[in-house]
């Protein structure tokens, strides 16, 4: 169940020492420090919990963005109108994880005197995990939720093309000794991520996740990365894929729609240097303190009993986990014994390291056997 | 794709004429006039959507709570505690689409000067569909955000046992000549009404949505029904249905568990008379006309276009529809001729308008020949 797949060879780096060195690889792109903390916090907070393909990996990709002018370094997210329950904002192409921290955090801070309240930005570049974001509410004992639009990549029921964004919904709350429930999921079926690795591991991909550039199911994941599209969560129309297809749309629309920025397949894809993205993002805050139902948390803590016991299915590999559980064990992990870094994600940073005069940590031992 | 099915049989009934007999019958409950109205608007508003198994249909199990005093009939909900934007209500184990209508209203008329406000419930009834409530938020120019949760029915990812509800997520935004944007969906694969129909018509449903008494995934309705359970959106495991299990899961924190109701198993099923299902309902409106970013219709619209003339995958059934289409259809098509019930949801009608002194009204034309 686990939403990452972990590295199948690679190295160890301590995550302070890949925090530090990301933000400064990030400062170096001229980039005032406040700014590149964000960066390197959210970043590594991914390769944390297990989500490489969202942490810094993407951190080459981001820096040609950076110096394309794509990304706007010192760009920082303005109030531009709104109210004082929902304000928008112009996150102005300056870096993701900034203007996704301070949105949130600004969303928080109203929240705990109004009861809820939200920001949403048009302009936004890509922010890393959604989850992040939603967490940092349900550490301060807020509900959060984000939601993001995101490169073309999904086709609708019954199409064939990328019409629509992977559009992720993240929803995090504190859950009293489970620590915190952390929903952060795509609205297709699987990420663009998962479709990558496979290729690589020359495997093939479940049936029912994903259409061919003929606009056929396919299992092969070339056939997907070269022309075709994901499905959305639930796959087919007979199975009930026009949920996940409406989910994405939901998601575009409290985003990309409602923020006036891009949407659909105008969203220009991340990895590209046309231009910026110009996403839709949304960041939501509720106050449970703010209604008379007291025990919030307790009630979480009976809701997460009742899974973690709950009668399994023949074959079930484990027990019912909560949501952002094998995340939560991951980060925990690595906090101690280190980021795993596949051999590629490895070499693709070692390589930013010297071409920006910043030499990439020392890693935890010797490079592991390639097992493929 | 349309998320509900025709009668294969039946008689039709003008609207109007269902939704006076539907009000008439409510009202002989002892029910007060208005709280009546707004029943059968509901009720019969499902009906003329083609949502069989959300409308009138349920009304002989409504009059059963009603009689046996689960649901009060003239409770009305109360403002509780809350804050301006975010207010908390007591529904009083009253009848749930007025309480519905009630908070939803709230939220519209605070949001309109807010830019964004909610209602939260407990002590919620049975509401017949979320989209109503979000519909009433875009027929004003707003997006509407509804969710509830509901009887247990749904096993967790690799639980057999029903721990969740179908928990629906409801969002509906104006869509300029596209009419609206309506989506109104189970978080599992299928609803239980699906399973039902499957059952009375003697054929099987898909695999991968359901579970039968042994855990298993099966196709034979009758086994889901007597002892087994839906599976989340999403299906299985290796399909991601652990999304469709996340997100019932975000519909249950933000209903039940927020607003101090009943949440997973302990919501009391729909149709006993055990005791009140003791709901959590959620009622969210959002002004697009708050913030600076006007033509929040156009976009939409430029949405929609894209998706009604996307490529179709090879043996789509048609093109691409936009959530919320199908339904709307059928009401247009249902409100000038008529709305289908099937015979045994017809001949229930007229039982329970026997036993009440209330005449079922006239059907148009004999009952159709059963093409079972």
């Amino acid at each position: 169940m686990a939403p990452f797949e972990l590295p199948i060879d690679g190295v160890t780096v301590d995550q302070e020492s890949l925090r530090e060195w990301t933000a400064e690889i990030v400062r170096r792109l001229s980039t005032p420090l406040d700014i590149a903390n964000d960066v390197a916090e959210v970043l590594v907070a991914s390769d944390l919990r297990g989500v490489a393909s969202h942490g810094t990996f993407r951190l080459p990709v981001y820096a040609s963005l950076a110096e394309a002018g794509v990304i706007d370094v010192i760009a920082r997210p303005q109030k531009q109108s709104g109210t004082q329950v929902f304000s928008h904002w112009d996150a102005a192409n300056g870096w993701g994880p900034h203007a996704g921290r301070v949105l949130m955090d600004d969303a928080i801070d109203r929240a705990s005197t109004l009861g809820m309240a939200a920001s949403i930005a048009h302009r936004a570049s890509h922010f890393s995990i959604a989850g992040w974001y939603a967490m940092r509410a349900a550490a301060r004992g807020l509900i959060g939720m984000t939601m993001t639009n995101s490169s073309p990549l999904v086709a609708p029921t019954r199409g064939r093309s990328r019409l629509l964004g992977t559009n992720p919904i993240a929803l995090a709350a504190p859950a009293g000794r489970f620590g915190m429930f952390v929903l952060d999921m795509a609205t297709s079926a699987v990420t663009w991520g998962r479709v990558v690795v496979a290729a690589r591991r020359e495997t093939e991909i479940v049936p029912g996740i994903a259409l061919g550039g003929d606009g056929r199911p396919t299992t092969v994941p070339g056939h997907v990365l070269e022309s075709g599209a994901l499905l959305p969560l639930g796959g087919g129309e007979e199975t009930a894929g026009y949920k996940g297809y409406g989910l994405a749309l939901m998601v575009d629309v409290l985003t990309g729609v409602l923020a006036g920025a891009n949407f659909g397949s105008r969203v220009v894809p991340f990895s590209t240097t046309l231009g910026p993205s110009d996403l839709g993002q949304l960041f939501i805050a509720i106050d449970p303190g703010s209604i008379d139902a007291a025990g919030f948390e307790g009630r979480m803590e009976d809701l997460c009993e009742e899974l973690v016991t709950a009668p399994l299915a023949p074959g079930a590999p484990g027990r019912v986990l909560i949501p952002g559980e094998p995340e939560a064990e991951r980060e925990a992990y690595q906090r101690e014994h280190g980021i795993l870094l596949d051999i590629r994600h490895h070499e693709s940073l070692v390589e930013l390291g010297e071409r920006r005069g910043v030499r990439f940590p020392a890693v935890r031992g010797a490079p592991v056997e390639d097992r493929r």
